[in-house]
């Protein structure tokens, strides 16, 4: 796949080094993620929502209530910015000013559209749980025509991205390293803890195997 | 503490009963958080950008390179909106319609204003770092003047905002409580691994206490 064009938009002024633009990483980080915060503006005003969503090729997908304000404004057209970020460790230098995080972050470009064909509209809402928990969507009771109808889902076509990823050790300034003090790496991950049964399962049900095995990314 | 005002900005149209207009809540998850994600606005074109940041009593610091994009809007004094959020488990219902996160959130409004004064703006660097690594700022070599200079540091007074909090097992609709099928939470949370040494360390320096007992939260 050819990389996202670099534009004003897009283009990344500071650190250089951390970008990249080549679908792979973006799709990997996007998949990887969770959430996602999407960014709009209402008479001048920019507003910054999290939500749940999934990737469709080169597409994001959102859903929402049809009454919310953000499915309102994507469903006009109008232009959006989305960002998902990983933390994947602290940086802990020997100076203040090379403290740092790992991190692999996305932030992307584009213009919705209302995913009104029922059939589009159910496989995305399968997408959407599938994104966020594999094998739940097979199991589950679908989506009624009450629930379809109070969900809206959005489409928004990935225009520009820039992905921008930090790795590794600290870089302190040479005079530094001869500080005498620890510095390094201090990795963060995303834990899955131990399923809680719903207090009011109805008879002796396990834990699928897709919950109990859980996670995201390597 | 009194509650934020609601205005047309703040109001929580969907899922009322999950917003919380408090100081007390709000701050928390503010502290709780390692990064945010602030939105702003060029040209109609919303940015979203993932940031660390603190939060200094009713004030948000974000420092950055002073060449950035987002650092220059924001010293404009121009209207922008930051969100964090905190995901604490996934909420497996038996109906599609019914999956949700259990999730702490906060967005939040205002406009910003450049620290420039040195005395302010070198405590609000140790605000900073003392909010991603508490202790660490005693130990490390401060920023001399050429780092300082190099690092703009904003500050953004909350004039609105919200949180919103979702706990406790799915809520499914009454019929769907017969279904032969597990239902419950699997909760999520930040994990601090084993920290790993700079390679580069000139001696047998020993991980300090804050890094070895790092944990975010409860």
């Amino acid at each position: 796949m050819p990389d996202f064009p670099v534009t004003s938009r897009n283009a990344v002024k500071r650190l250089p080094k951390r970008a990249h633009f080549d679908p792979e990483t973006i799709y990997s980080i996007l998949d990887e993620a969770l959430i996602c915060h999407v960014a709009f503006v209402q008479e001048s005003q920019p507003f910054v929502i999290p939500c749940l969503f999934a990737r469709l090729d080169n597409t994001l997908l959102l859903h929402g209530a049809k009454a919310s304000r953000m499915m309102g404004y994507i469903q006009s057209g109008g232009p959006v910015s989305v960002s998902v970020a990983l933390i994947d460790g602290l940086v802990i230098a020997r100076s203040v000013f090379h403290h740092s995080v790992n991190y692999r972050s996305v932030v992307l470009f584009g213009q919705g559209r209302l995913v009104d064909d029922p059939q589009e509209k159910m496989r995305a809402l399968e997408i959407i749980t599938e994104h966020i928990l594999p094998g739940r969507w097979a199991e589950a009771r679908k989506p009624n025509r009450k629930e379809m109808n109070a969900t809206s889902v959005v489409s928004i076509p990935i225009e520009s991205a820039t992905a921008k990823v930090r790795t590794g050790p600290p870089g302190d300034d040479e005079a530094d390293y001869q500080m005498p003090i620890w510095a390094g790496i201090l990795p963060l991950k995303l834990q899955t803890l131990a399923p809680i049964n719903d207090p009011l399962l109805t008879g002796d049900y396990p834990v699928p195997p897709y919950v109990l095995n859980y996670k995201r990314g390597q």
